[in-house]
């Protein structure tokens, strides 16, 4: 039997063991999230699976069934800093539930193989990375632009990496985990207002948006505050605050877009310099390909325009990109019944977030995500928030869809 | 005799000590900063001087004259970072020539005593507050605000002063130093494009721009890039962006006034999320008080105003400020025959960027300075540069300032 009770103890639990006083701090290959995850493997030690890391750091957890065929439930325990206690960890305890209860009520051998995957580095807040785990299983990985990432204390993704035992040039065999999956499913908090808006508690994902992330540096020349005339600098911050505030009529004109410029980097950075080089990130988010690609061309034009407006240069260099990802529609159709017959209501809706599921679906295994509403919309920070009954109801429906899909997968 | 050209080899010496690729790494206590220093203390060996550092870190090399009344020459070794060759140590290292020089034609003993300082750290380039050593003699030190500053990497300015053998609580005994102080001469590049515009290689310096310097801290939500809508954003960069670009417009509307946004800090900085909290500085100058005041005031109505349109707050912290400061009107029109009777031609102009001068002046010692052109008007930057025979003129120009200045102590 499922008890939804006990996944909010035990979320309770990790939060209490991997935050602090500003949120979660799981961020991926650094000691909390170690943390995390030796605490998950204290958790498993009772059920009748086996587990193991795969090459990019990935932990699967497998109860064997009568078929090879096998569903996977996954999510990832990472956070961002300062993150908050569903984001990612929710999925993962819930498919433990999950787990325990089919371990139950089939004695140990369900109709067909249940496996429940942990991603490693599903955020990439330290490297720019996201889904860095899932996108090793897909193969979509890319390892020459990783190795050479580095985070802002100048530590390289590749020795980060390797202090958590992961090689970065062999987690393409994390593609191997792709034997036998025949579907996969992952819970999930909205971190959006859709839902609250409309007052459901959960929803069926139909897909996720596309995203294009960029490394966009403008470079002016530094000069001294105090003695450079304003009409004679150049400067490198003027220019990539026009395209801050740029991005968002770009964004508005297309009602589902989202822009934005998460990171910026001053050079010097000093009181008494004008920014000689100015570091910003943007990250471009829509359903459509099309109007996806219109964006970063407006605001590729717009950039240009501001550097030679301040006369500096400006560089874009792709830091990670993903098209519109559409989920698999049988398994749209069965998280909407089991939803409906949860709570009575539901709603489909896209993801603007990314998630691995995206990653999973591009590999070409039948895919659909659960949404819980999250409360203000808020998440990638210590107040995100679900209401304990949408929690409840969210677990109960994610089993029921795991019970239609092990008919699914199994018919 | 004094001879340009040893001004001009000692400077390369330096440059070629104490730069890397990017330029001038003499910020202040640094090692390269020490190196700088000890290379020094080696140039002074043969003089007939005694040298000394005070209880703020500035070095003191002093001719002993037939009067005790004193005639000092100051400057700074410390550089920013990618700092230039010229700025600060030209003035150091052609008083030490005028030092030499005076020594052999006094055989040893000029009719006052003559000193040259080394101040410390006048760049504030690490913990943002210059003038340091220069303020700490003049008094107007700031102890209990200067205790608690931190570098970017979290090291206290506290600590690290003593690590460099200064105590923070001691620093204000540097006024001792004052004691029969008759006059004050300063030696520096213009940093500015005033000069070359029309076409003098020197000017006397009639005072320094007053200075508010800010940190200016915008607070919103942080949020999730793909999942928080753009119309329920409260996103910190955006305020920040829009104050970047303000204080342009405020600034232009007075002819010789200047504002600057130096620094920006993005919390959590990251790609895939909105910026909950953005850091600033502002460096507002200008040589009326009435109009430094009234920039100040526009920006801080500017950054309230952009504040509440993007839902967030806004908080001001002063860093540092420092009031117009004429320089002494015998000297200026002193340092102008000198310019005069070696160049043929002066300018009188007030300077933009702050100096050590300043506060010398502020403790009541009567002060100029004296500039030179500096090339595209370039400072702070490894591009900075002075034609050479600019820079031998102004040595010349400058000795005969010092000449000048020691019958105007004497008599």
């Amino acid at each position: 039997m499922i008890e939804p009770k006990r996944v909010l103890r035990n979320l309770k639990e990790l939060r209490d063991v991997t935050s602090d006083a500003d949120g979660a701090q799981r961020i991926a290959w650094s000691p909390m999230w170690l943390t995390a995850r030796a605490w998950f493997e204290e958790k498993i030690k009772d059920l009748p699976v086996e587990h193991h890391y795969d090459a990019a750091g990935n932990h699967w957890i497998t109860l064997k069934g009568k078929s090879d065929r096998s569903l996977v439930i996954g999510s990832h325990l990472d956070s961002v800093p300062n993150g908050g206690w569903l984001d990612g960890c929710l999925g993962v305890v819930a498919g433990l539930e999950i787990l325990r209860s089919l371990a139950e009520r089939y004695d140990g051998t369900p109709p067909c193989t249940v496996r429940l995957v942990d991603w490693a580095d599903e955020e990439g807040a330290r490297f720019g990375r996201s889904l860095f785990g899932s996108s090793a299983f897909a193969g979509t990985h890319t390892i020459e632009a990783d190795r050479v990432r580095v985070d802002k204390d100048g530590s390289t993704l590749e020795e980060t990496l390797r202090s958590c035992d992961v090689e970065v040039d062999r987690i393409g065999e994390a593609g191997n985990e792709k034997q036998n999956m025949a579907a996969y499913l992952e819970l999930h908090i909205e971190q959006g207002p859709i839902l609250e808006r409309l007052g459901k508690p959960l929803g069926s994902v139909t897909g996720t948006k596309g995203v294009e992330r960029w490394a966009v540096r403008f470079r002016g020349r530094e000069a001294h505050s105090g003695s450079t005339p304003m009409d004679v600098r150049q400067d490198a911050l003027a220019a990539a605050a026009k395209l801050a505030l740029e991005i968002r009529p770009i964004s508005r004109r297309y009602p589902q877009s989202v822009a934005t410029m998460g990171s910026v980097k001053t050079f010097p950075g000093i009181v008494t310099a004008v920014v000689g080089r100015c570091e910003t990130t943007l990250d471009l988010r829509d359903l459509d390909a099309h109007v996806l690609a219109g964006m970063l061309r407006e605001a590729k034009e717009a950039s240009e325009r501001f550097a030679a407006e301040e006369r500096c240069t400006v560089e874009w260099s792709k830091i990670w990109s993903i098209e519109p990802i559409p989920f698999h529609p049988e398994l749209i159709g069965l998280c909407e019944e089991a939803i409906t017959e949860t709570a009575g209501t539901c709603e489909r809706l896209p993801s603007g977030p990314l998630h691995d599921a995206a990653e999973v679906a591009r590999a070409g295994v039948p895919t659909v995500m659960m949404f819980v509403q999250s409360l203000n919309g808020l998440s990638h920070n210590r107040e995100e928030d679900t209401k304990v009954e949408d929690l409840e109801q969210a677990v109960l429906a994610f089993g029921r869809l795991t019970e239609k899909t092990v008919q699914w997968v199994t018919t």
